[in-house]
């Protein structure tokens, strides 16, 4: 600790800020909420639902203090914060979920649900229930007998874990990407829980062209001879299909500018002379892919890919006609941040679902996020609106 | 006959062209050229080399008026006119390659010529040699010992077949896509064979993002549990994995602009019954586009498109230890034409290379081709480019 203070104190000296909760880390643990049924969106019923969560900050008596963080695809509920002051990072938005921070953990009580399906199902600080989960009725893992879910029934299965702590209304929701279709969910299904959304690296629906991107994500775990019609859970499991989509997530999720930089720390050359002697070897760009890829899918589960996939290819939030049509319920003001060179999603959807609000008369800002990151500027790279988000939620 | 003189008199009406060479189509053939044996740039030997090619126009007496075409990754040689009257359609640049058109066949004699590992290996009308083929050595196909080969093999193997027919200088060469590789390479190669390239949708190297895209296209046909380490030829092929490919190429080729323009024709809609009720379900733009890729796959060979992706991936012209280095060769004045919404090879591809000639105080020019189609806009849309090219090749 003396160390650390030290090191604080040294760079205090070279940059602007070394806050001093960098000394003392804001800490959290994953809690566990269980449902003995839920009826999803398209009908069908969970028993014995589960999912986690974490908080940050504290509920205050009246309840109202209450800023839910939704999660993007590949992620869970740690937002912020560590489990252990020893972990290596930090929950993925610590550079704006904290005490001080702009979304002020001295001020507001931060609360974010891991997702049904969640990817990382083997993570053990996930706690989520989809096609891994043991089927009551049979006593075996769903697979491909787990139901459809959808963004509104992540919402709704939120939506119970806030009513369990006494919640009844939020002071505002923020998510990025697939958090995003959340956060415009909620503002739409639940208009007098929600009077102010950010959408971060979002969209308002799932065009034709998104919906097709995300199924190349489906298409390698499918292609996995493990795979076996999602009924893997007794055998070798689809890990080659897997890394796969997550190779193909990877790149859509960044862009070139940061991918060539990458290429020169491994003094990529197109003429490397492994992929041109063989066409069994692959260049050293590639190889970097796929190693990064391995690692991360070692806590993932294949089926639950799918399940994220189809869920967010079903998205239309509100689940009105059209997206005009559902963002006349929205009450919130809301706020629009897409990142200027996200691929995944370009700034024409979290632009469409911004003119849409406007048209309806509705009170939305739109700023983009600058970056050579691409769709992951919403996520390491937010610091740069962190003053717009602390003044968008004081007012 | 009578009809469609009718028809085109009748449109003369209203339409400021309807040019002779519509009622009389420019015919061409499919012919076959033969190497006994060819060297590859890995240093391997191919044996009974033969690759398929077309021409449009007359070879001058002097042998001077040739434009060479070079072909995109999933096409061939059949680059204009029609091998029948009756033929539903003519080849891909036929906008621009004919009779009085901006690549004018009544002044130049146009050819191109079949890639080594052309995709379309089951094409009755492509000659090629790949993997597909019958290694002499030992009367199988040859599948993963078919040697590595580059871009610079497919213009080698150009260079024979011009050579063959006595020619040994191009008035221009012009590809788009793939085919801009070649042309550069070209240029760069052979800069006294060169005198003008035109590089369409085009770069000057594949950068480490480019070829990490390009491997996405691969590794589906490499987990088809049918592709058997490429040794499928006595069996079942690997469709599945082949056309899955395909449809990542095929969206990443387009744009989201064209491909919601195409759900819109479907009456996509995220909340379609069929998927929010199976997980076995998919969308109407999800099965348009695997329907596509499917019937596009039946021509193709997967293992020819591992070789093909490899090119590419193995891609910087003139082979030197960087761009700005290799491109000191060309003597060629150069014309660069980016697609502005091009999502596969972006215009920063191409600005690059164009860049890179500009300093070395080569003579070059860009131009962006606007259209919504993305990177299909350089093969389709290229007509609002006609004049330019015209000109550009007369001086």
């Amino acid at each position: 600790m003396a160390r650390i203070v030290a090191l604080c104190v040294a760079l205090l000296l070279v940059l602007p800020a070394c806050a001093a909760n960098e000394v003392a880390p804001l800490l959290t643990t994953k809690q566990r909420f269980s449902m003995p049924a839920y009826t999803t969106v398209g009908g069908r019923t969970i028993e014995s639902l589960q999912v986690g969560w974490e908080s940050y900050g504290k509920l205050n008596q009246a309840r109202d203090n209450v800023i839910l963080i939704t999660h993007y695809f590949s992620a869970n509920s740690h937002a912020a914060g560590k489990y252990h002051p020893d972990d290596a990072t930090s929950g993925y938005w610590d550079a704006i979920i904290g005490p001080g921070k702009a979304i002020d953990t001295n001020q507001y009580f931060v609360i974010s649900v891991d997702s049904l399906a969640n990817l990382n199902a083997n993570d053990p600080s996930v706690i989520t229930t989809g096609p891994s989960s043991i089927n009551p009725d049979t006593g075996k893992p769903y697979g491909l007998d787990f139901p459809v879910v959808t963004i509104k029934d992540f919402v709704n299965v939120q939506k119970a874990v806030l009513e369990s702590l006494g919640i009844s209304k939020l002071h505002a929701v923020i998510g990025p990407s697939m958090g995003s279709m959340q956060a415009l969910e909620w503002a739409a299904s639940y208009p007098d829980w929600v009077p102010r959304m950010i959408s971060v690296i979002g969209s308002g629906d799932s065009d034709a062209w998104t919906t097709a991107a995300l199924e190349q994500w489906a298409i390698p775990i499918r292609l996995d001879k493990h795979w076996q019609d999602g009924d893997y859970y007794n055998s070798q499991p689809p890990v080659d299909g897997l890394a796969a989509s997550l190779m193909l997530i990877t790149q859509q999720a960044l862009h070139p500018l940061y991918f060539n930089q990458q290429g020169e720390t491994l003094n990529y050359h197109p003429l490397e002379t492994g992929p041109l002697s063989s066409i069994r070897e692959s260049h050293s760009i590639v190889n970097w892919l796929t190693q990064r890829a391995r690692t991360r899918a070692q806590k993932m589960d294949a089926n639950h890919l799918l399940y994220l996939v189809r869920a967010c290819q079903l998205f239309l939030a509100g689940h009105g006609d059209s997206l005009q049509q559902s963002m006349r319920s929205v009450k919130a003001k809301t706020l629009f941040l897409p990142a200027e060179n996200d691929l995944l999603l370009m700034p024409y959807m979290a632009q469409k679902a911004h003119d849409a609000l406007l048209k309806q008369g509705k009170n939305s800002r739109y700023e983009e996020l600058e970056g050579n990151l691409g769709h992951f500027d919403g996520v390491v790279n937010m610091q740069q609106k962190a003053e717009l988000i602390r003044s968008f939620l004081q007012h």
